[in-house]
């Protein structure tokens, strides 16, 4: 990790501390606990890694920093970053019916759904509140503009999350289908941080356009080649799969482009009750079927693009360098 | 209804309708369909009396416009108070089980918790979404000052609902406990409506302060009488109760009243498995163990401060006339 890296992430979990302590009161203590728990800070199993890795609000300090902006003015944006990533994830769990996360017990595995929905609903807030301290360091129609862009993304989660859903139960799906879905779920909350990174950091419409632009593509290649390794693991390949997509029928981009082959792969994928040891011969199916070729050219497409948008911002100084690195990190490829 | 009212109803369900209509996309229309339904505005059951009243948008512009103050600019604020209203009541609906809201099925017994969620989550971000749409009206600096107070009241709405959530399974509540759980869930929202519409009605601190401490009595006024209907019935004390907070076991403050008696009414009252005949002689000795009087007693006190507060805040014109007459409305007083 980078000393810069190493400087940002006490700082960040700092702000989180302050943010969420909003709810730390006699009578809410138990409630503050259920927040601090998820967030990985207290209770069983919370340890340095069960925090996440904090790749949101990391965007957003690094792009304000790379734009020769102070990137501590910066902090209350970045928290409201990840407390919207982190709602999302607590009424995720609930829709899903997951029972860990990280490791530990879920929120609502622990409380109860009631409860699980009551903490995802405090985290959101605790965001709104977060973007409008904003206020403290910038003009006040650059904190509105700010929280306006947080808005209109969680719209899009809620958007994504809707299609997500709604595909579970749909036959006819197609490659098509895949985009709308996943641009709302993963890269519309990167976008936000690089987009408001840029915004605060100063830059003018087009560099913060080409910031924006950098996170999306950025968050469309990282989901892209999730779903890969969700079908045919690290060792790809190798036709030993330790990927549980398929088992989960999970419609991603794979499945998508294997389904609307009907052909092999469509005769015999099932949404429930495929076997681990089936969604291996499954997995090889479709990569004959050419999916794996299709999925990795997609994710290669979506990298190029992600770069050359970063390229296009121009980002400087030690924080740009980094922010690079880290593109490249998260993308899987060598500089 | 007054003339006043009759021109601000058909404007405040448009502005709702234009803020909804964000999800009026091709991709996400059952999406947005489902947030229509909820509204009261589309299929079955949809009737003008399925919308609900629409007290607090009615509330913010009144108050704006007895500022003396265009209520016409305060719409996107009016819009986003009924819509975190309408969150709230999304989520309510799941926690509690309930299986009706406004005579129709809720949204979560239609398409399922989960999707339910995704509702109020969508219903929350428009809200958010509403409230920076002030900028088109006032100085950044005062949309984000109404930003921030409607944040701090969903943060405690999520309060209110977890003092709520885990009274259920507590025992040795007392009175003392009622009034920070009604405050967030009931009240908070409420004293938001009349602060927001001061503070866009441009008046000075101290006005908006009587004006935010009449919408708080207002609320917890109105709570309490809710809670005696709850029990007794709209014939109080004739014995014949059309209630079912008993039956349904809910803490509300003659229930928390006769629970810390310790007498008859504690070792009668379960929190599930009461019989509405059961629950009618349940009444009787809890209104002979004094908590009909203790509430009727709480509720004057509470509509007493509501009505000094209005008082002290001065309220003018004709918008002054009607929020006056539809406090002594709500409030169940005779001018």
């Amino acid at each position: 990790m980078t000393d810069l890296l190493k400087t940002l992430l006490p700082i960040i979990e700092a702000e989180l501390q302050h943010q969420i302590a909003r709810l730390d009161q006699p009578r809410t203590r138990p409630f503050y606990e259920m927040l601090t728990y998820h967030m990985g800070w207290s209770r069983e199993g919370s340890r340095p890694d069960t925090t996440g890795k904090r790749i949101r609000p990391i965007l957003v300090l690094l792009v304000t920093s790379a734009c020769q902006s102070e990137w501590l003015c910066a902090m209350p944006a970045a928290a409201a970053v990840e407390l919207a990533h982190n709602f999302s994830l607590v009424h995720d769990d609930i829709q899903d019916n997951s029972d860990k996360r990280r490791g530990r017990l879920t929120v609502w595995k622990k409380w109860g759904a009631p409860m699980g929905i009551n903490v995802g609903d405090a985290l959101f807030v605790i965001s709104n509140q977060a973007i409008t301290d904003l206020e403290k360091y910038y003009p006040s129609e650059i904190a509105l503009r700010a929280a306006r862009v947080l808005h209109d993304t969680c719209l899009d989660l809620t958007c994504g999350q809707f299609l997500d859903m709604s595909y579970e139960k749909r036959t006819g799906l197609t490659v098509e289908d895949y985009w709308p879905m996943v641009s709302g779920k993963t890269a519309a909350l990167l976008a936000a941080c690089t987009h408001i990174g840029a915004l605060l950091g100063g830059a003018n419409e087009e560099k913060q356009e080409a910031y924006r632009l950098f996170g999306h593509h950025l968050g469309l290649a990282f989901q892209v080649q999730d779903d890969i390794l969700g079908i045919w693991g690290d060792e790809a390949m190798t036709g030993k799969s330790v990927a549980s997509d398929l088992v989960e029928g999970k419609k991603s981009l794979p499945v998508l482009f294997g389904l609307s082959k009907q052909a092999q792969f469509a005769a015999h994928w099932r949404p429930t009750g495929i076997t681990s040891a089936q969604s291996s011969q499954l997995a090889a199916i479709l990569a004959a079927e050419g999916a794996y070729d299709y999925a990795q050219n997609a994710a290669r497409e979506e990298t190029d693009k992600a770069l050359e948008s970063l390229k296009k911002a121009g980002p400087l100084g030690e924080a740009g360098d980094v922010l690079l690195a880290l593109a490249n990190q998260l993308l899987k490829r060598q500089q």
